[in-house]
C-alpha cells in the first residue's frame, strides 16, 4: 500500500491529467508519484466468418509512424466501454456490431497511467460508413487471422491491446 | 503524416516529461498532440526448466492495487534495452540471467506515450539477492505456466506487457 499525502496537479488536458503525487509507503519512505489519470479506453477485436481480422492502420504522432490496430478510443466521461467499444468501432471502421462479447481489460503501461482498456470481440456486424474525426485519418483493412500471429511474431504488430486481444481470444477459444 | 509546427513542454520530470504539440495533418487540419515522452522500458519472461514463470506482485499507485506482472524497468537514460532488462530482472528478483533471448518490442497505449518496451526471455539463471529500490515494495512468486495462462483469461493478469510477453514466447515456440 501508499497512503496519499498531497497533490499537485500539473496539467488538466484534453486526453490527459498529470498529478504529481506525495505518498507514504509502507515501509515509511514518503515518494512521489507522476500519473497519468486517463478516462480509459476500449478496443475491439473483430473476425469475420472467414477468419478475417479487422484492424486500421493509423499514423500516431507520438511514434512517427503508421501502426497498425484493432479499432479502439476514448472512453466519453462517463460513458459505458460497451457503449464506447460500439461506437468508436462505427466511427472508425464504419461497421456496426450485431454481437459483441467481453474479452477482459487490461492495463497498459501500469508505473505511471490509470488507464484501462476494455477489450471487446465481435463476430456479427453490418457494414455502415466510417465517420473519424477531422484529425484522424484511418484506414480499414482485413488480414488473415495466421497473418495477424504472423505480424505479432515478427513484430510488424507492436500495439498492446491488438497483442491481449489476440491472446484473450486464443485463451477464450481454447476453453470454449 | 502529421507535421510538427510547435512545442510547449508542460513538465520534465523523474519519470516522464509532458509535451503539448500543435501538428499538421495531411488534410490540412491543425491539431493539438498531448504525448508523455518516456525513455522505455525493458521486461523480463523468466520461465524456468520445469515450465514456471517467475512473476513479481507489486503495489501499483496508478490502479491502487497490487498486480502481477513479469520484472521490468525504466531505461536509464542511453541504456541499453539488453543492459536494463538484466539489470531490472537483477534487482527485483534477485536472479542473474545466463541466457537472455529477444522477444519483442511493444508500443503500451499508442495515443498518448512514445514508450516502447523491450521484452526478453530468460530460461538460464542463477539465484542472488534483490536489491529494489526504498520505494518499491517488491514479493517474487514462481507460478506454474497453464496457471499463468488461466490468470490471463480470467483477468487475474491484467498487465500488458505480462500478456504481450507470454502471446510471443507462445508464437516463438510454435514456430520453432
Amino acid at each position: 500500500m501508499e497512503t496519499f499525502l498531497n497533490r499537485q496537479t500539473i496539467y488538466n488536458g484534453r486526453i490527459l491529467k498529470l498529478e504529481l503525487d506525495q505518498v507514504k509507503c509502507d515501509n515509511g519512505v514518503i515518494a512521489y508519484r507522476e500519473i497519468i489519470r486517463h478516462s480509459g479506453g476500449a478496443g475491439i477485436l473483430c473476425i469475420s466468418e472467414d477468419q478475417k481480422v479487422l484492424l486500421i492502420k493509423q499514423f500516431r504522432y507520438a511514434y512517427n509512424e503508421e501502426i497498425y490496430e484493432i479499432p479502439a478510443g476514448k472512453l466519453e466521461k462517463g460513458e459505458d466501454p460497451l457503449d464506447s467499444a460500439k461506437r468508436e468501432f462505427e466511427e472508425e471502421t464504419g461497421h456496426i456490431a450485431e454481437e459483441i462479447k467481453y474479452l477482459t481489460t487490461i492495463y497498459p503501461t501500469c508505473g505511471y497511467t490509470d488507464e484501462k482498456i476494455y477489450l471487446y470481440l465481435v463476430t456479427k456486424f453490418k457494414v455502415s460508413k466510417p465517420h473519424f474525426d477531422e484529425d484522424e485519418m484511418i484506414e480499414s483493412v482485413w488480414i488473415d487471422f495466421k497473418d495477424v500471429l504472423d505480424m505479432i511474431h515478427k513484430g510488424t504488430i507492436k500495439d498492446a491491446k491488438t497483442i491481449c486481444a489476440i491472446q484473450s481470444y486464443l485463451l477464450m477459444r481454447n476453453c470454449e
